[in-house]
């Protein structure tokens, strides 16, 4: 079968480029798509990174002007991977232009732009970096829910640490600046942490959040910490920080349900814990699941059962999974509507952090 | 050396009434103490169950009316193993006798009942039970804590999860009924997680918190959150839960400083974990300590290194230090206006729940 | 009811010995036995060591002299924990004067030894202080296999470490010289493995040995490693080692069956792992029990579920089951013979290493 | 900089030739090296499932005699991943034609086999696929033994366990035939595990062994068992198995020395576990290293601290490395002959165990 070619153009050219990179060269190896992606041009402002990165990866072409390379024909497809300030610009003239868009998370640096880039997506498939959905322990914990394995939800709890705001060498970036960021820790850690909730538990009613700058000077929260009421009754507990020292990139979730728990580490990433309080009392007790398959998610599409998958992982099944809901005609997940979900959860954590009061969340 | 006698009465012959009984039977083979307890009265309303517990510890008589109790001169100490809301008029009554007092936790029912007990205490010699400041891996957190070993605190966080709410079996006792528990979660689970808090992290200063009840025509939380603001600038957050499926009695907390992380889990009571953020990077992991000596707290009360202590120690411990305490003419921690500072944040904690906005803590 | 006395004398203050003071202590505060264990005489060579140990555990006399104990028409039991060359002397005079006699592992210094023990112990009750068999979650790993739970068993590993060899302040004791001890390691700790391999797995049919001392000069084995052959066609490795740095006091065991796989890890005694592979592909996974109850051994005579247990509630377990044994006139286990089986392994093993060939163990 | 051509014919497509393949796309990637590799021939005997990998992984040209892809001109690297019986005719035919070679392990399927195969592999570079040298745990683990951070060795323990055996799904291909495979689980998993404990313990002088099938009829080892006297004075326990249900694919070190323990685990392939003997001991315990950099091997070839990596990775790790070797002249290792010495164990294992005999290794 011969595979149609979608030519891809990259802006930016920092470190998830490299990984969006790794997956389009990756995912024609892992997935039966009838797509090929052609890596097309790589935009970035830095020329001599630009270049090295284009070698690295074999982009065939290099620019500087993001605004050039939404105006080509020869391309199918803009992928984001700037500071979230620019993603507005760019993935609205994408979209205008009529290109496939593809961008990383968080959606905006404001609800506003977010709306904005939402209402622009309506008509051209679109897709939000949100990578962990598909790591096979996340995705297994969404089948198990689906098919009601932890019953009635009372408990979410997730947080999402790092340590790179107590470093000095790691915080002269754009992320620690409100003008190109928007959010600190909110917009970096909690968007991933919030979209998994959602996708998990669904929407949430109304939060009470704090958020907290340690660093004096800095225009962005180190941390924010929020409690949270579900619409499906349950309650919630969340808390990103870049000041979670000895914790280089944890990312959990724990639910507690009538029927059972589910636990996911980000550090060990191919394990999802499981309870089930249906048990004779006498064998009840958490399990490891090694979701690597047999019949895990994308179990069949890596290697064997309990040969483990590592960060790059998801990023792949991301892009394979949008090239399969293309073929499909089908909506992807997640998507500008999702990524604006989670931007609207963000945006009543400022609300409620700058009022002191509990924020709502309008449906 | 002779031992002065000191004659107990307990009030109460439930559950900790069992664990106290071992404590007493227990403190003189593993603390040196100039002071032996002698079980003498024992004191419950139902009198089966009364005589039953006192042949089981060799309680020399049995009761049924508090109030004789406290009225004999014969007794030195009264312990009180009793519903939440019998504490205040029991342990005041004991004061004013000029008894030691030794009291479960929460101190009290109400706040206005745990300031007159506190008020009431001043001239006596008091304790509470918080047992878990005696678990040899929380005493050594809090000795690296103090020698700077975490460097400036930015977060505390901390949960105590059950399961007992959401088993029919379990709530129909007196802790889940308003007019003797006062609170749920909030009384039984919180009130332990708060005083390890104000222990290892000092007072806190406003919090905002979130009580919830599951099951329909409870009048107590069985769920309660809340994030919180300490007084040496760091944040925190907390959950109590008996919706907590999947974790029979599971009580975390985990504080990230400048130079480290520190990370306890009542699951693994023997274990502290401790992240050194000082070492040369490459060196850098979460420890495991399992604290159970040499060199560490109560190591030389129990047994050898590497030989695990159970649930009743700290209890052991904590009748240890008291009368250790008594023969040095020391304070002893924690005692009644510690637990007058838990109920503080509980009461707190409720007025923020109802009010839907932070409240204060005056200190 | 009224309790029949049984006036215990114990031979030895070392620190088992202290482990079985507790033992006797408390044995009927958690065991509804129709004995009460008298603490009638404490016996050991050093006069300082043996007047503090009397005062702390309120042993009523002490004498320097076991044989004179021995003849003591007002001693019911005789409890051996003394170096291992005395355990045959003092046992089979204990057994000879028609007392109850409590010995500690391994039963003797010699295969010989522990034959004459074994028959001088046929018409009196007897126990060998085989503690870990009493653990609960050990227990409850009996219990599962005998419902075959784990099916055929192919693998049975298990590994006793400690690092007392590599310590110079430790190695100046009757366990590192073959006159008093027998054995070094093998003796010490191979044996407690042992007695869990054969009670579990059944009796072993040949074995291959290695025994090696690392320190120069020592006549006692730091390390035994050992292949085996078991009579139910499973194969095993066992090692045991006083050169195991890192491990303080690591015993651990793993069984693979053609329906599962059970393991358990003495640093984590509450805990039993348990992999059913009869389930759902998708669904299997190693599952951590905490064999605290509900239904789990010794459930209801400890604290409650999610409670655990310490290093000394296991020889509580033991003393209270054999009083339990004792009312009902059934024989109770680990005895004499089963200790025995014991030896003849740990004889096997030192002519397998010393052949340096392998050794059958004639049933 | 222009890349040098390396055109690679592939003989093999089973599932380790997928993993090959992903190498070879990938290693320019993540490492800096002046050759490029060209997938130029892919020659299998199942036609069908040539031509699917071959498009899958961008293969050129598909062919199904390898002694015609040997005699190829324009081909530079003989990549061999085919049953074991067959690594000896393509080897020394490759070598023979002077090529690059590199072939799957256990070298051979017989040791003389693979004498002559390292005999002709020593006029050309060549390279055996002992992937977990290259896990950076492992390279780690490497540099500190190096570095003399666990002192004297005194215990090497070592296991690989999976539960292919028990499956008869999985039994009938050449591994589980003595024709093909030479081995059951000796060639297959304890080949592996030999080759760490030579990397990382040095060599062995001799062992006793024991190889058991448990399937009736089967001609090769369902597992292998042995202990072993290491020339640096340490001793080893080893097992491989495919009974060892409970583990998918479970291959676990252990080092103890006299300043320190290590401990890997393939489980949890990021992690090292590290103790420090010579630490003040109240803060001795073991430590989970995470070896993603900074400062650890490959950490700045693949992803950023603390986002793992999978199974492939060490694959691409050994072709890069063996790349660098090759433009700087230098030799690679694992190499035909590191190879030859884990296959002497092999053989003196199989001698050992048919023999019921010690067996020595001349070294």
């Amino acid at each position: 079968m011969r595979k149609k070619k979608l030519n891809v153009a990259m802006i930016g050219s920092g470190f998830i480029g490299k990984v969006h990179s790794n997956a389009f060269r990756q995912v024609g190896h892992f997935f039966d798509v009838p797509y090929e992606l052609n890596l097309k041009v790589l935009c970035a402002r830095d020329r001599e990174k630009l270049t090295t990165a284009a070698m690295q990866w074999g982009w065939e072409e290099t620019v500087t002007d993001w605004r050039a390379v939404v105006a080509r024909q020869d391309v199918d497809v803009i992928d984001i991977a700037v500071p979230n300030s620019l993603h507005a610009p760019i993935a609205i003239a994408a979209c205008e232009a009529g290109k496939i868009v593809w961008c990383e998370k968080p959606l905006a640096a404001t609800l506003e732009d977010a709306e904005r880039m939402a209402l622009a997506a309506r008509n051209t498939p679109n897709l939000v970096w949100f990578n962990y959905r598909r790591i096979p322990a996340v995705a297994f914990a969404k089948q198990l829910l689906s098919e009601g394995r932890c019953g009635e939800i009372f408990h979410y709890r997730a947080l999402y640490l790092n340590q790179s705001g107590n470093n000095p060498k790691k915080t002269n970036t754009w992320r620690y600046r409100r003008g190109e960021a928007g959010m600190g820790a909110a917009g970096d850690l909690l968007s991933h942490v919030m979209d998994l909730a959602i996708y998990l538990n669904g929407p949430i009613q109304e939060l009470s959040a704090m958020m907290h700058t340690f660093a004096p000077g800095r225009d962005v929260d180190d941390a924010t910490l929020l409690l949270a009421q579900f619409a499906n009754g349950s309650v919630g507990t969340f808390e990103a920080t870049r000041y979670g020292v000895g914790c280089p990139n944890r990312n959990d979730f724990e639910i507690n349900g009538s029927k059972g728990m589910l636990r996911f580490r980000l550090d060990e990433m191919n394990q999802l814990e499981y309870f089930d309080a249906t048990h004779d009392p006498a064998m009840q007790g958490p399990q490891s699941l090694t979701v690597t398959g047999p019949n895990h998610p994308y179990w069949e599409n890596f290697w064997k059962p309990g040969h483990i998958l590592g960060y790059e992982h998801p990023f792949i099944a991301t892009v394979g999974d949008f090239l399969q809901s293309l073929t499909r005609n089908e909506p992807f997940h997640a998507n500008f509507d999702d990524a604006l979900a989670v931007q609207r959860v963000l945006d009543a954590t400022a609300r409620s952090a700058s009022s002191r009061a509990w924020a709502q969340l309008s449906q």
